[in-house]
C-alpha cells in the first residue's frame, strides 16, 4: 500500500481535499463546505466522517493545509476576511484533537510554492518565487532550498506591498497595494480606467463593471481590442517592474506565475518579461527567468497542500 | 596565541585591513592604496609584504573581503564603477596564488550584515536586514540564520530598486532608484529640490550644491531649520515605506540602519519608524523593529569583512 498524504485547501465558501501520492498523483478528491460549517472543529468532524469510509484512510501519513491568512509559526488562521470561524482560529491545535500525523499549515501561496518544488517546474531549483495572481495577489518564497516563513511568519505577503501611496483603494483600507493592480479585479479596474481615459472603440464598452472578468478582457485582447491589449500591457508593466525589484532583493533563479490571470498566457507573460528586463539593473537583465507554473491547469490547490504534507512528513 | 582573521575592505581610493579576534577585537589595522595600484595581483603582493613583518602573521586563520559589486558565487568583483583593476576581477583566484586560508568575498553590505550578526546587535537574530546608508544604498539579508546570496549572487542589491520610474536620474543610467533618495547624495538632492519648491528661510540657502553634505543638513535640522527638517522627514518617509514593503516580503525580526546618514540619529530614525508603521499592513505594524546598527561608530568595514572570514573559517 503506497504512502499517501491528505492535502486540504481552505476556501471561503468551499474547501477541497485530496489524497495524494509522493509522485503527485491525486487518488481521491472531494469538497467540504466551509461557510455553512460553524467552526473548525465541526469541519474536522465532517472530514473525519468522510474519510472513515475511504479504503485509503490508513495510508495517510501526514496532513497539509493551505489557508488564507495562515501563520505557519503559530498554526493559527489569523483575521482571514472570508472565514467565519473566528478572528484567530487555532487550526493546528484543533487538528491535533482529531489526528496525530505530522501537520503543516501555511498560506495558499506558500502551498503553491511547495507544490511547484515537489511536483512542478522547480524540482531542481533552490531559489525561486511563486507569484499567485488570482482573486488576490500572493507570494511564496523559496530561499536556499527552503520555504521562507520569516520571523513573524508572514513572508511573501506581496499583495499589500504599496507601489503608489496615492494609488487605488485597497480592501485593506490603504491605497496603492500591488493587489489592486495585479489580480483579476486589478486588471478589471485597469480596463475601466482606460475606458475612461481613452476614446478608442472597445468591446469592453458594452459590459458593466459587475459583469466584466479578466477572462472577457483576455478574449477581447485576442480579438485585437485596443483597450484590452493596453490593460494587459499595463498589468505586465506593473508586474515586470515589481519582479525586477524583488529580483534585486532575492536574486532568485526564476519567478513562477500562477492563477486565473495567467490563463491569458502570453498576453500577460510577454509584457511581464519585457518590462522586467527593462526595469532590471542592466547587468542582471537576463539572469532571472519568468515561467508559467507547471501547476497551472492542474489540481493546484490540492497539490500545493499535499506538498506541504510531504514536507512535514519528511522533516518529522 | 589566539586565532585571528584578516578582514579587508576594498575601497575605490584606499582599502583598509585589520587582524581581528573571535570577539571582534581589532589587534592591528592599516591602509593600503587601491587606485594607485595597478592590479589585484599587485594589491595582494603589497599586502603580503606588509603582513610579513607582523608578529601576528601566523595566527591568521581565514581572510574575508568586502568589496563593491562582489559576487559571492564566482569570487569575482564585477563591473565595480570605482575600481580600475578590470571589468571582471577574479579576486578569489588571485587571492589563492598568495594564501591558502579559507576565504570569503562578498559585497560590503553583506559584510556589514555578517558583522552585525557576529559582533553587533543581531547576535540572537536569524532573520534581519542590514541597510547601509552611505555614499550609496546597500542591503544585507539574513534569512533563517544565513546570509542570503541567492541564485545569481546579488541578493540585497536594494540601491537599484526602482521606486518611481519617472523619478530622479541615477548613476546606473535609469531613473528613480532607491539610492537616489536614500544616501548622502540623495538627501542633498532632496534638500535642493525643497529649496526650490518652498520659500521658507533656510541656512542651506547660503551653501552651494557641491559643498552641501548630509552632515550640514543634519546640523541645520538640529537648529530647527525648516527645509533641513523637511528633508529628513521625506528621507524617513521613503525609507520607512520601503522597509514596510520589504518587511512584507521577508518578515524579518529587525532592520538595522548603518552608515553616514545614520549619524543624524533620531532625525532619520524617528520618521523612518513612524512611516514604516503607517505604510505597513496594520496587523503587522508593530512586528518589525528598526534599530541603529551596533557597528555604527565602530570599525565597521574591518569588523564586517572579519566576520565574513570567521564564517568562512567555521564552515570550512
Amino acid at each position: 500500500m503506497p504512502e499517501l498524504v491528505l492535502g486540504i485547501d481552505i476556501g471561503g465558501t468551499n474547501s477541497r481535499y485530496g489524497l495524494v501520492s509522493r509522485e503527485g498523483e491525486v487518488l481521491h478528491e472531494s469538497n467540504l463546505p466551509t461557510s455553512s460549517v460553524a467552526s473548525a472543529d465541526e469541519f474536522f468532524q465532517l472530514l473525519q466522517l468522510e474519510l472513515e469510509s475511504s479504503p485509503l484512510k490508513n495510508q495517510i501519513m501526514a496532513v497539509g493545509v493551505g489557508a488564507p491568512s495562515a501563520n505557519y509559526h503559530t498554526g493559527c488562521i489569523e483575521y482571514a476576511p472570508n472565514l467565519s470561524w473566528g478572528d484567530v482560529i487555532p487550526f493546528r491545535a484543533i487538528y491535533q484533537k482529531y489526528y496525530d500525523q505530522p501537520f503543516c499549515l501555511t498560506n495558499d501561496a506558500n502551498g503553491a510554492a511547495m507544490g511547484e518544488k515537489l511536483f512542478g517546474g522547480a524540482k531542481e531549483m533552490n531559489d525561486f518565487v511563486m507569484v499567485t495572481l488570482g482573486t488576490g495577489l500572493g507570494g511564496g518564497l523559496f530561499v536556499e532550498g527552503n520555504l521562507l516563513h520569516g520571523y513573524g511568519g508572514f513572508a511573501g505577503e506581496m499583495g499589500h506591498v504599496i507601489v503608489n501611496p496615492n494609488g487605488r483603494q485597497c480592501a485593506c483600507g490603504r491605497r496603492g497595494c500591488l493587489e489592486t493592480y495585479l489580480s483579476a479585479t486589478g486588471i478589471k479596474r485597469t480596463a475601466f480606467k482606460m475606458l475612461g481615459a481613452n476614446t478608442e472603440k472597445s468591446l469592453l464598452r458594452t459590459i458593466q463593471y459587475e459583469k466584466l472578468t479578466s477572462k472577457i478582457i483576455a478574449e477581447a485582447a485576442l480579438e485585437d481590442d485596443f483597450i484590452a491589449k493596453k490593460a494587459f500591457d499595463y498589468t505586465g508593466k506593473i508586474l515586470g517592474m515589481n519582479l525586477a525589484n524583488l529580483a534585486l532583493q532575492l536574486s532568485p533563479e526564476a519567478f513562477f506565475l500562477f492563477g486565473g490571470l495567467v490563463e491569458a498566457g502570453d498576453l500577460l507573460v510577454e509584457p511581464t518579461r519585457r518590462y522586467m528586463r527593462e526595469y532590471m539593473l542592466p547587468q542582471y537583465a537576463n539572469s532571472v527567468q519568468i515561467l508559467v507554473s507547471e501547476l497551472q491547469n492542474r489540481n493546484a490547490a490540492i497539490l500545493g497542500s499535499a506538498a506541504l504534507a510531504w514536507e512535514a512528513y519528511d522533516s518529522n
